[in-house]
């Protein structure tokens, strides 16, 4: 059980955003230094999403103070896309009760793919991807991860210090 | 454990459709006389529907031959309507891999219930509604039901005789 | 769906039974003939028995009236003889709040399987067994089994007259 | 999320035990010092330690590796004694396959309650103390706990200093 050290690891990417729930102000990684940062991609179509994703980001919300742990859904439709727009986005939230902030990721002119999914080189949804203090990817994961292990991670990216290497 | 006896039962509304899915023709419950119908209505962002109503009845479509039984979601939308358009139901029934007729029960002019729903007086969505070979209203129910007591029933209207139809 | 007809089924093996628990008389099933009878064996340490197999003969007996349906655990011991004794069996019915009848199967001289199992030749735990109302039995499985599917046979074998044919 | 910090934690009363299970040497806190140590009571008979606290500590075995954090389990019985001997604790863990050490609590002269439970003053099975690096009691809840919290948690203790404060 490591998150290794800090000394090697990629700058995560600025998320790129068309349009946000969940929260009265844009967020940005930036704004979030000092925090650790939970970004959990999904689609709102994606049964492994709906199944066990997004409630474990709920879960992860509930047992970390928000001061601490920032956990940020991110929209990133790669396919079907005009089945899961904003719209629709916004009756899904309704009705799951999600109550952390969500991203829209921007559509992007040149493909299916949205620019921060890009950015991240996701491979499809869910992905979870967990960003130190200093803004530093420090795990990045495609699929059903066990919550055990998820919220030790976490932990161990909080009891890190706030510098920023 | 009963469905009753068949004397005193309301005959069931015919569906009022606006679109198939997974079906090449256009299905009635006159065209399915003799047959056991379970009716399953749902929406596409009630999370009880996803959660427990759908995948029972995909359990069902998979316990009984459908020769015997025959298994209809019908897609009651009565809120968030620009929602859950037939686009993105679409999508929905792809990525939930739901391969039993679906219709779209059809918008009225007169409120945001839709006429199936109406006509059955559902109360919401998941609802879960038996129908006899002759076409008669046995059991209708609103929330989650077990499956031991749904498969029951559905094998008691089986081994009732095909009746007055 | 089916269970078959009434012609060809071998005749129940009446139990053989060391000890009863849960009821105040011992039972048989020449005593419960005009019922359907569900035969659960189990072992109070198998996995299985414990996680599926006792939890569903629970949910069969709270969906079916015991006038028309008998839930009956058969405690199988074939392993382990020295940990499952009549003593912790009862401390396990207790903390599991297990409240049909259940008979600890006879011990036999001739080896580690006792007489009910070997005289059902039970694959091993947990065994169902659906005896009809006329005494045969006509189903026996081995391992778990879905709800919707048994809750279906059971009341097909419910659906049958009374008759011993 | 915090284990607080580490000035004033009672220190971890040591194991009294009679007997063990899956080790080829008695442990002792002691001996463990410098590790965290996850101490899991349960009875064998007892349904919430078969459901979720014995599969949780099995996870936090596989989760953490054994050089950093040990997983103890503790067959706490307080109840049933005759039920729950150490020949049936053979059997149960054979069959649930645990691989974890677990130790039988040393039972008491005066009373039901062993002494190693008595020792820590726990409510009832399951029970999961954490103890840190220097063997001092961080957490002590009795029921079930959350995956997320509980990995969090042990988490947060790794990352304490090895001191002994």
């Amino acid at each position: 059980m490591s998150v290794g050290t800090m000394s090697s690891f990629q700058e995560a990417p600025e998320l790129d955003v068309a349009q946000w729930f969940n929260t009265a102000e844009p967020l940005s990684l930036a704004g979030l230094r000092g925090r650790v940062v939970v970004l959990h991609a999904f689609q709102m179509l994606c049964p492994g999403c709906v199944q066990s994703g997004l409630p474990q980001a709920r879960r992860i919300a509930a047992t970390f103070r928000s001061s601490e742990v920032a956990v940020i859904g991110i929209h990133t439709v790669f396919e079907h896309h005009e089945a899961m727009t904003p719209v629709s986005l916004a009756a899904f939230i309704h009705e799951y009760r999600l109550g952390f902030p969500i991203a829209v990721d921007r559509p992007s002119e040149e493909g299916p793919i949205p620019r921060t999914m890009a950015a991240y080189r996701m491979q499809g949804t869910p992905s979870l991807v967990l960003i130190d203090r200093a803004g530093h990817i420090r795990r990045h994961a495609f699929g059903a991860e066990e919550d055990m292990k998820v919220g030790a991670e976490i932990a161990l990216l909080m009891a890190e210090g706030r510098g920023d290497g």
